[in-house]
């Protein structure tokens, strides 16, 4: 029972951006830029592992699939609140525009947020024609905001 | 249904070392080392968030506190799998005893894991006086390794 409710509330927060985790009020502007390096680097890692399967540079592994998968579910929420007025500076690839095309930088992690949903369940399937229809919209979701969003 | 097989399976990732997630094959050292540093940045954050709530130095907010709960009970099994051999140098404080000494930084890594899944129940009762008396071994868990494997 206690990994049921445990299971339940993670799935709630990881599946409804509602439920996203503002990480804490960071103390000082790169506490900010350092987490939410950190959790895109973590995000980087799985969305690439599934992604080698998903392009065939990895052998399909179903179980290892499903991991990266509930990774993903909760790490994909972290970034976006970590944004916060002051963070434009320092070592970061933030764009000014994040903060002054809020709303378009908003609708960017949503659309990633609805793609991502499906890629969870899809690399839960333990098909791997599901994982590979999944894969493509998320890999167009990352690449918008960054061509948008992140200096080079 | 779709919500409850996430959340079981990421409940049983979460709660049990067994299932502990490897990110991927490293291409590079680096990519390992920027990896779990992300991951350890992402847990301390969350860790961080509840101690100021467990050492009254922010309000207490029981939903949030679930929450952090929520991101900990994954991210806390992530970094382990990704101290490789040769990912020892280059920009990691990461001690020569972390492969001199694995099994002991196993054990350490494996008691952080045990007072986390305490802490992550505690974190969701809704008592602030639970979360107080598992925060504490949570803080020397964290404590041990870094004193013992992390250079200054």
């Amino acid at each position: 029972m206690k990994k049921l409710a445990v299971s339940l509330a993670t799935a709630a927060m990881a599946l409804g951006l509602a439920g996203t985790v503002a990480a804490q009020s960071f103390q000082k502007p790169e506490d900010a830029i350092r987490y939410r390096q950190g959790a895109l680097r973590v995000m980087a890692a799985h969305f690439g592992a599934l992604g080698a399967m998903a392009n065939g540079r990895a052998p399909y592994d179903a179980a290892a699939a499903a991991r990266h998968a509930d990774v993903l579910a909760v790490v994909h929420t972290l970034p976006w609140s970590a944004f916060t007025p002051g963070t434009d500076k320092g070592e970061t690839r933030a764009k000014p525009e994040i903060w002054s095309e809020a709303g378009k930088f908003k609708e960017g992690h949503e659309r990633l947020h609805n793609d991502m949903v499906k890629l969870v369940a899809a690399a839960k399937t333990g098909n791997l024609d599901s994982l590979k229809a999944a894969w493509g919209p998320n890999s167009g979701s990352c690449k918008a905001c960054h061509d948008n969003f992140r200096k080079d």
